[in-house]
């Protein structure tokens, strides 16, 4: 992968430029700026999460990305190289995360010329917190995408964290909750333990269920209409459907949760008011301040995501206002000008 | 493994025998008996899942097991067999699981040269409601072991099934659910979301975590003790200790919940009062008739189950007294002596 992905890269101008990386779990972003913050270039490779992507390629997808965002020829003009990486949440430093990231980043930038200094490494969740305007030093991030955690920032470091503890054990309110929730929602309506809804269909269909085992699609047919034989025709389709893909892959359903719950489909609209009362209840377990910053990042607190108009309310209810980042390059951009003696942009 | 396993082994006398099987997730257990039912041997070896042992080792374990209850000299006077199979759930006598219990046994029977005719195959479930006192044919199944699942049986065979959906998406108040539910529980209590419960200190004990990052086992440490230093280490500890091992092994830290729950842990308390509620939801999603027969299998349901005292009146509230039994072995010699034209015992 990798050239597709890399978008501007033009002209580079003359001073002095850094460097800030965004290392996720399915992805590497990278941007070059200027010292006043001015992008200047974009680069994108595999992923990059600092625990579980083997050293040689994660040194490999560092060097791919940041060559693609940094032209040749001004690779000897970078002055500062900040990076946040997926996998080193620990508060430490000296976690592993921490050290894999900062040896693999060392390695990528040597490799290309780069004369950069020290490296500045963070969490992912620290350089999103750090993408909000004005570049805040202190405050609450909240990520809500295929995972959940919550984090107390201070002095831009996370001190505190309240769940990310993965798809097993919590994650409470992520993509994969909802998506694992509306799989589990078309089984109770399949064997009698829950109410009908619409999700029994748009799932089957997604996980590629034969026709003739799907309930039927109009309002008639959703409960009483679908006989017991389909319905156990149904869950034996179901389980091994599910089962032959890696669990996290139950992220993928969330869109067909928020497609029902716009069609007022009850069994999605609660599906979604639980996921953001879990959100809410994740933050408020970091003892919010009022009026305290708060930077969300992750597809479903988005502009158009389907717990945006939720989560607001609840979140309202506590003195909070969410601030909503696509990623943590620009904030790896301004902890690596802040590291060189910029100001806040 | 296998003859620490087989015990009783003697004087078979010179009549017609039967033989059945439970052939489980953990292990195969074999029962030898004559045509009036008395029990004359039995045999164990290695788990004999139909769907997911493959062939070769299916076939093994059931002649190893079958070899080790039935004497060489007995072998020709077996006149049926009959087997209850884990993965031989569905419906159908034409599904994989069903096929391959067929072809496995047959096999195995051969090999030991065991002429009995047609072997009968039944799920395990089946063969657990076969071996209630008098054989019942009719009335309702539940499994609450390391996973839970209830069925509906009508002439000796399953007709709808509710839940049974696995670890991932379903099996809710199984011994895995309440395991899960206990690492959970110790989580939000480490991140500030949960009440403190004693199950943080046993989790973490199983677990194996060191003893700096575990909260006090006195009373008072139970809360405010425990500094946030120590949550954060706890969990960065947890985490990694869970995902070390296959999820379903969560199972094993349910004997920690009951041990809990005994000393008036209220978390602890609550998590085997859910755990029974979903039993309760599973039974009732199958239509149950006020007195009709309920045979229930599995640990947690046992005489020391840890929630037989808690489903006993949930269920008397819809009519139904439980009956359990240790396994199905019994329950496929009295199918086994049906085949061959015998009564119930």
């Amino acid at each position: 992968m990798g050239n597709d992905l890399n978008q501007k890269c033009g002209d580079v101008g003359g001073g002095e430029l850094v460097v800030g990386l965004d290392a996720g779990g399915t992805r590497t972003r990278v941007v070059l700026a200027a010292a006043d913050g001015r992008l200047l270039g974009e680069g994108a490779a595999g992923p990059g999460n600092a625990l579980t992507v083997p050293m040689p390629q994660l040194i490999e997808h560092l060097a791919e990305a940041v060559a693609a965002a940094v032209p040749e020829e001004a690779r000897g003009r970078v002055v500062s190289v900040a990076g946040g990486f997926a996998g080193a949440t620990a508060a430490s430093p000296d976690d592993p995360g921490h050290l894999n990231a900062r040896s693999a980043l060392t390695s990528a930038l040597r490799r290309l010329g780069i004369p950069a200094g020290p490296v500045g490494i963070c969490s992912d969740i620290e350089a999103a917190f750090a993408a909000a305007p004005g570049t805040p030093a202190d405050g609450l991030a909240l990520v809500a995408g295929t995972g959940a955690v919550a984090m107390r920032i201070a002095d831009r470091r996370g001190t505190v964290t309240v769940d990310g503890d993965g798809w097993l054990l919590g994650d409470d309110g992520s993509g994969f909750w909802i998506g694992r929730t509306a799989v589990r929602a078309a089984l109770r309506m399949a064997d009698g333990r829950g109410p009908a809804t619409a999700l029994a269909a748009s799932v089957g269909r997604a996980l590629g269920l034969p026709g003739g085992v799907l309930p039927g699609d109009d309002e008639d047919d959703r409960g009483a209409g679908w006989t017991r034989p389909h319905r156990e025709a149904y869950r034996m389709h179901l389980l091994p459907a599910v089962m032959a893909d890696p669990p996290i892959r139950l992220a993928r359903l969330a869109p067909l949760v928020a497609e029902a719950a716009r069609e007022k489909d009850a069994v999605a609209e609660a599906i979604l008011e639980e996921a953001a009362d879990q959100l809410t209840e994740t933050v408020r377990a970091l003892n919010p301040h009022p009026g305290e910053p708060l930077v969300a990042t992750g597809g479903l607190l988005g502009p158009d995501g389907p717990l945006t108009p939720l989560l607001a309310p609840r979140l309202a209810a506590l003195g909070l206002t969410l601030d909503w980042v696509a990623d943590g390059c620009r904030g790896a951009v301004a902890l690596a000008r802040l590291a060189h003696g910029g100001g806040s942009r």
